[in-house]
């Protein structure tokens, strides 16, 4: 493992979820502090805020903001409901214009009232419909596939070659795919669609994290890199080896850490990452 | 939907599983007063009893032993345990003999200690070893591909495309593949994949139950069909397309159903059974 170990933390973001006990400010405060460089903005985090201002506030702390989390969920059987799935996205592309943020992670959202082929069909359509705005704002759309577990409700792009097929359909350089190593790192594909999304100079965010035996909770339990059984580390030389060089994005929900000081918690996040990924 | 709909129980096969609380004696006897005509008994509903006394009170009561669950759990980082495996598949396939099922279902395994292809090298092995056996003793053994959300400790198999390779690769009429909706709903090769599997004459059994929206929990919350999102009738018209004119077997695991009367359960399962496989 220890040939391909980070050196430094230069590359570390990390999302705001991660350390959801505090405000996006304490966040961006601790994080400089520790030498954190790149932050992902949920966008739970800007609300009461002056978007533009907490952009400029996370500049100041030197963090680089890597992405805006998170738009999607454009399948529904009600029509009323798309639209305003659509109108949504188009709000989240003027946040991450005034926040500052290159990047919009798509959640693609599915309905369970519907068949799984109806939802991708209306994850298209919505896509296509937000990608003139996403192009006018240069603000770039990633695509993340989600774990097969989520395929009810929360997506039905639930693969890389998903993801990688949608985002070539769509054929914008303003469209690519995020790879999150909780979603796909059990998919005997992965290496190989790794290769293709970074030859189409689709892969656009990594995300890491880990998967604990046994998860206990389906949205809630991920593991810190180290924890669980994804290879992590050799799924970042798939992305490296793609051509990607963006940061290594650190994207944690649990209840167990959320709990926990989130001093501490920043440290042995700091202290995987580069043991770990 | 109505033009493909089951006119009858002649085809519902129940696991032993489902209806948890009752003994294989209690489940025997309302199984069959209520016109179920197949079986698949789990090894832990045999504890303490005569197999082959037991497989003839299933005979007497008109039921089909369809299958024995379960087999397999073959990767382990540690050879002792790996030969453990072996030699507890070689006593299933006595049990199946003993009990007249044909078929044992495999739940193949993984190891989270180890990479997924570590685990499907063995699982690999690990079938090969037992195959002579399970032929000797005119006993089938069916792969069932398990859903992703499985990979870490259940099964490193977890789509049809990989059961399907498998199948093909240990080329033998005594291997086959389980397609279970629970774990494959989701997957867009899941047709294609089905027809494949008829072709290679490798579709041994088809088990359906229905994915909840929200499932709150990963192992005992499935839905009895019609509850969920799962399109059971489409992907039954698939199976049979493909050549399958088995068994529809009912395999849910729930303790909100495991809760409730087990009678009033059973007449849930026939209403639907009818309505929605």
């Amino acid at each position: 493992m220890s040939n391909n170990q980070l050196k430094d933390l230069s590359k570390l973001c990390i999302h705001t979820i991660t350390t959801k006990p505090w405000s996006i400010e304490e966040a961006a405060k601790n994080y400089s502090a520790g030498g954190v460089r790149g932050i992902t903005v949920w966008r739970d985090a800007l609300e009461g805020r002056n978007i533009k201002k907490t952009g400029e506030m996370l500049n100041e702390q030197g963090l680089s903001v890597v992405s805006l989390c998170r738009g999607g969920f454009f399948p529904s059987r009600e029509p009323v409901r798309r639209q305003a799935a659509i109108d949504d996205n188009r709000k989240a592309i003027e946040e991450a214009s005034a926040l500052g943020a290159k990047i919009i992670v798509l959640v693609c959202g599915a309905d369970p009232a519907q068949s799984l082929e109806d939802s991708r069909k209306q994850i298209h359509d919505g896509i296509s419909a937000i990608l003139p705005d996403a192009k006018g704002a240069g603000i770039r759309l990633a695509i993340e596939p989600l774990h097969p577990m989520y395929a009810d409700t929360r997506s039905a792009i639930n693969t890389m070659t998903q993801a990688n097929d949608l985002a070539e359909t769509l054929n914008s350089e303003y469209i690519g795919v995020v790879v999150d190593v909780y979603h796909v790192w059990w998919d005997p594909q992965l290496e190989k669609e790794i290769e293709r999304c970074g030859e189409n100079r689709n892969l656009f965010a990594f995300h890491v994290c880990d998967w604990k035996s046994p998860t206990v909770d389906m949205l809630n339990d991920r593991g810190l890199m180290g924890e669980g059984c994804i290879p992590v580390r050799k799924i970042r030389s798939w992305v490296e080896a793609a051509g990607f060089n963006g940061f290594n994005e650190v994207e944690i929900f649990s209840t167990t850490y959320w709990k926990q000081d989130q001093s501490a918690f920043l440290k042995k996040i700091m202290t995987a990452y580069k043991t770990c990924v």
